[in-house]
């Protein structure tokens, strides 16, 4: 498969928007090469900012990963994840009460304010509920799954409450040839089973790249075509990116690997403007 | 909703397949007056069986639930459970080596045979698994739900295998208010990750009523439309005896509300042939 | 079911959007009362727009329908279409060549510009298809059913292009009693007969909302909580506002009936806030 | 990818079931050498017939496709379709009254008794519609589909019945390279607007391959592991024999290609017992 320069091309544009997964970082850590890529992009004055589907961290935990390797460049508020829209919404639409949630202590961060208490599905007793006015769906880890999985089932089967999924994502990578189910995973089957309609928030729906836009444009008047969205998934990054109007690069250091990439993009019409081995630019 | 006698229903058939849960017994025991309902099926010589969506417990187990309280009618050979038929495939389908499962060690005996070895899914080491043939999810419990459906995810990605789900049922109640996730329930999600085909066992497929009908015809012949199908719910009981050709009962003492029955059967279109409040015969 | 004064309700707001059928019209023509309720929006100087599954007519067309019934408060201005997002769509990524549709002459004004030729599908070639470089689904009429839809498929399949769709709704009322596919309802069987992934727009995707927002903010600066969101559909109206930090008015006027409101609500999990039997403001 | 003999598979069986689109004939008429194996199937006492999902023709049409081509032993009683098994319900559940249907005249034979009277759905009225007791999806041609399908919608939705889709293909081979819309795609796009749930009969669902094993038993007792499927689909020919207890021979003269079989086969999980180039034996 013929693939481009990612230097050339990410000079045609004023702002560029990155995947984290697969495109900056994967199993093994960073990808080789990507603070180049940054200094590079500062050198040109093109604005930058990743996009991902993770609400099991702040985004200044999620900074301190690439700081802690070097790449000073990603800063926490060069950070949007599907957690600060879930958070948003949160705290636009709850005034009082309780919001319960499935994750761990760490991720509930995001739904913290002073006017709402926040309760962990593994602490809730179905017979003391009525004050829980929303339950959020954060991270896969810090509940009980059989037990606390059942127990949302039935807090929703005997309340009428807005339900918030803060990442789309239904698994996610945790080693070269393991993936683990992402709390998107877990949501799916409690909505299926509850037969309610959750609101979900992440890539690729279009809040995503909207929020994102929004940033960009507290610093200067830009168009959405001259932004770039880069990542390595056809149907979250390419798919949400190409909608929104931005014009997007498929990097093939990630899920979609270099033998496969043809034949994903003609049987789901999926299109990418540009296709590039890696975001490396030497 | 003008509901009708089962007394007199019953009376035009040559033989009854009776859905357990809703329909026999409920979240407090046996339904009340079922023990005359089989009397009364035995003194008219109407056959009779159970078909039930569940392979957590052998038909010697279910059995002796009715024995316990009385109703020695129902006996071992009158129950047959969507396990019966994932047993009958795995049999047929893998004739040596490793069938793994998720289950409790009793759910198991569905697949044990002299040529099979067992494994539950939560010894199975994922270095060591070249010798498993076949997955089978039989219960919702005994393993460990995050750890184990991650691994049974991996498992499905590393090797190709034939995949059996034997209880299509995505949840089931366990008292007046609440329910469970059913291992249907989390076969669902597994398939939806995976993004493979499986194989799945119950009602309302037409498979479990043919192993139904298979066991009538062994005593003597009937016709499909001289067998009452006795359920609570539209979407397995009711649909799948209509399209089987058999003559459908729709009891109101389960799933199925008395005054939600009208609508439900003109929103989805199942339209049961008779309506009975129960199975009662006075 | 309890109701609440629309009146009341929209003088807490700075705007408000109008879904159109069911809020403004329905098949006997306007709603009754609605010019006293935008004459009382101007006065109080809430600001509003009207946002449209509807790619069969141009804003124009569409503004003519209030115009000749006296409500000249509505102009083509004030309408925002999921056809317009569709034509933004096209005109920022086709940048040359042929756009195939499937609608009226009528509909296609969507997608004409100096840059690009538009082609009916039902005037398309599959001999000469190489300068199609993308699909729109427009409107339900326009061409012929069985042969053109039947040639969508096979041009999908032998080419890979960008698939619009304008339009998310499946069906739409034509009489008091009767309803018709709507193209969304066309797009979706397309979609799973070629397995390819179409880019549609239209309620309750965030970006209709998005791009009524933008209009908004051209005026004056308001936040998102100080828009009203009114419509009669709980899964695209009031489920679309709600995501997107809107508050939310269901109106009893049109497909949610008042006894079913309550059910409908509980049953799906969309919550608005609040419920009006219409938006008469006397 | 290694393939094996289907002579010497074949002569391991008692019976043999043969899809027709793929394994028996394609686009250019019947596949080379079918005439041999038949013979050779005589030769051997192994027993045969055509399972197919196609309610267009009657099993003496579609047997006059073969004879007319000089294949004498595929006789109307060998040739099991969908169609059969939709009737069959038909005149099981519908005592009196009129069935309408969407379909040619032709296919409409599967639907007439001496108790029912049958309707085109372009001959029905909305106006007079009382005496529709059950709709019948039949075939594509034979009605307008913008007109009828439309008309078909409102009367689901003014009336409750019984409705019966007599091919569950969503799509079928019209040339080389062009398919088309088949009736079951016509009908998966009405359920999903009529929120309804449809009866289907036709492969991969187990009742299909009943109906041909207990016509096999008719002339003598065989397990159901002495039957052999033929099919070149996995979705439905492979994976319902394979779950009906079956051996399945996976063909490559059909719509699985060869260079894809193996990769389609890993990536759905759905394995045939074996892989042969086609069905000629030298």
């Amino acid at each position: 498969m013929e693939t481009q320069s990612f230097r050339e091309i990410v000079l045609q544009y004023k702002a560029v928007f990155f995947d984290a997964f697969g495109v900056l970082k994967n199993h093994k850590g960073l990808i080789p090469g990507i603070k180049e890529t940054f200094e590079f992009l500062d050198e040109n004055d093109i604005d930058y900012y990743v996009l991902t589907n993770d609400a099991s961290r702040s985004p200044e935990q999620l900074a301190q990963i690439y700081q802690a390797r070097g790449v000073y460049e990603i800063t926490a508020d060069r950070i949007l994840s599907s957690g600060m829209l879930a958070r948003e919404f949160i705290l636009s639409k709850i005034k009082s009460g309780t919001v319960a949630y499935l994750g761990t202590k760490n991720s509930a961060h995001y739904i913290e304010s002073q006017e709402l208490s926040t309760l962990s599905i593994k602490d809730l007793s179905l017979q003391n509920m009525d004050h829980v006015k929303a339950l959020v769906f954060l991270d896969d880890e810090g509940f009980d799954w059989n037990l606390d999985i059942n127990k949302v089932i039935n807090l929703l089967r005997l309340r009428n409450m807005s339900v918030v999924v803060a990442n789309t994502d239904v698994a996610y990578p945790v080693s070269k040839h393991e993936i683990a189910v992402a709390i998107g995973g877990i949501a799916d089957m409690v909505e299926e089973i509850v037969g309610k309609k959750f609101i979900r928030f992440g890539k690729p729906d279009a809040q995503m790249f909207m929020f994102a836009y929004e940033k960009v444009l507290e610093k200067r008047p830009i168009r959405r075509d001259e932004i770039l969205m880069v990542g390595d998934t056809l149907f979250t990054d390419i798919i949400g990116g190409n909608k929104f109007g931005l014009d997007t690069v498929l990097v093939l250091s990630g899920n979609t690997l270099p033998d496969q990439a043809r034949l994903k993009i003609d049987s789901s019409g999926i299109i990418p403007t540009y296709i590039c081995d890696s975001i490396q630019i030497s």
